[in-house]
């Protein structure tokens, strides 16, 4: 199979091509792409350094899956067409995600979506993915009527700058940490890429600011769970805040449920749910953390509680890789049931 | 007047001793208490270095006030005796918080439970209080039914020691940043402190776990609100998280009411309510941050957004330094309003 991967040195990128590996999947021909600031650059795979080339409607000719991790505006740009020459084109950007036309698949949750052969296949946003492999499961049993999620993401959902610039900032600051409890705030490292300081500090807005208030991410965090778990009249708050941590992004998720549901049935739903490794005896030091949900192909879920007073209401954290599970796994993962099917 | 720090070595008895400075209060004779093992250290105050003394009933026999920052146990040990002896002892532990008999303040939220020159004043939680002078003055507007908070908890919440391991394993870890997208868990720094490595990572367990799942800091944060807005109906859900923050901890709060409220109007009522900065022009990145917040009197208020298709529903962002407007200087604003009344 001629499979290529666009964005191919991207974080995203380079963690799909990894995965392709690891899982075997059957690549006669791999063709990593991007722009053209980094065309002529190699990446590895199989064992072989294979040149980069510029992202091209020629270059995807003939092409027999695509796996895309590239900005909205660039998947507009190609995916439809070449999906219609007959590429199946897995898109990892926000272009396609509430197209009614294009499923959007968390293989975990609702690999029905991918029944009817689509030639297009959205992967949902990465905070999502973490929540919706927790919340799935619960659904489907009890049916969700509310979520507020409080988000906790790591830095390299903003790619290899996102990384860089956490290093940066920690090499400045950390020699005198103490000072941090009164810090010169004009003396402060200027984020450039997350608009504040992100070394130790936390900061609650990701993407742009809509007319409602809300960022494009927290719209996202609230579009997609309804169109992933087929539930139009599900109700979301979502709050997205990036703290400073590598790879791993987490969400503390408080779900309404139409009917009671008690933490031990809860737990023995997220026991058996593909894509959930159950973290959750917090007395004895087993909960989810996001520095170890890193490099993991499952979400780690842990302290479940009943809300107080509130027999239909769960309380649950989640974490996991937001570059594999939460992006490039998952493009995997829904080629795997396409071609396989 | 003779004051009393107990706890004064302590991260929150040093916020108080120089809260006490800076707000030029009334002391004549200042008397730093701590365990035995802090006895015989200094502590500056007025210019002068002050030895510390060991806490006895002795030393604190004849006190006009008491501001305690030392564990519930060691203030069940001396305040209800010292406090029949005349002394005003404002007590930042958990040990009288829900105690029927004594009030539970934060002065710019419920001044009013001063009122009866009560001889003992707890403070609340740290984050009890970073989310209370947000919610405090829409409550009296518009009734809070409930709330969904989730923290994001700087490591001085947990004293020196908290600061000390969060900066010793930044340093173990910093080096090598980009390793830690897929960490040797193994080897990964083990925090006494924190349960789990703090650095680079968020901790969702605060404190002990209690039958119910939550943990006694969730709790706090679940029972103080409704003593502090005389809301007994008030239903709360708590999420503590700690993260790699030296000082300052935020809330995401997502709060319903008993009527529809507007962004604009919440917006005037934080305007206007002490221990209130409104910053809360996102787009033009103006919205909280705790590094921002660390240092200051006030709690840095913003991203306030309407819930979707609630209009009795809000969602903001509240942070605040944990050591000053979070516990010292609430504890010197009580005194304040006792002592000038």
């Amino acid at each position: 199979m001629k499979v290529a991967v666009v964005g191919a040195t991207g974080a995203v990128g380079r963690e799909m091509t990894r995965i392709l590996e690891e899982r075997r999947f059957p690549v006669e021909r791999f063709v990593p792409l991007a722009s053209a600031r980094s065309a002529g650059r190699t990446v590895p795979f199989a064992g072989e350094d294979h040149a980069v080339e510029e992202l091209s409607l020629d270059a995807l000719r003939g092409v027999d899956l695509v796996l895309a991790s590239a900005g909205a505006n660039v998947a507009r740009s190609f995916i439809r067409e070449i999906a219609s020459e007959g590429t199946i084109c897995i898109d990892n950007s926000s272009a396609f995600r509430m197209d009614p036309d294009v499923p959007l698949v968390i293989p975990h949750v609702n690999p029905e979506a991918l029944a009817n052969s689509p030639s297009i296949v959205a992967v949902p946003n990465c905070t999502t993915i973490t929540s919706m492999v927790a919340v799935g499961p619960l659904h489907r049993a009890a049916e969700c009527r509310s979520l507020v999620l409080s988000s906790y993401q790591s830095v390299s959902g903003a790619g290899w700058k996102g990384t860089r610039e956490l290093g940066e900032q920690i090499g400045k600051l950390h020699g005198d940490i103490e000072s941090l409890g009164r810090p010169d705030v004009d003396a402060l490292p200027i984020g450039e890429v997350f608009g504040k300081t992100i070394a130790f500090n936390v900061v609650p807005k990701i993407g742009e600011v809509e007319p409602t208030g809300f960022t494009d991410e927290e719209g996202k965090m609230m579009a997609e769970p309804r169109k992933i778990l087929s539930a139009p009249d599900l109700h979301v708050t979502a709050t997205s805040v990036r703290v400073p941590v590598v790879a791993g992004h987490s969400v503390s998720i408080v779900a309404e449920f139409a009917r009671a549901i008690s933490v031990e049935e809860a737990r023995d739903l997220l026991w058996a749910a593909p894509g959930v490794e159950l973290r959750d005896d917090p007395a004895n030091g087993i909960y989810p953390s996001p520095l170890e949900a890193a490099g993991l192909d499952v979400a780690l879920v842990g302290r479940i509680r009943q809300v107080r007073g509130r027999e239909n209401g769960l309380a649950l954290f989640s974490c996991a890789d937001n570059l594999r599970l939460g992006a490039a796994l998952d493009a995997v993962l829904i080629a795997e049931h396409l071609f396989t099917r």
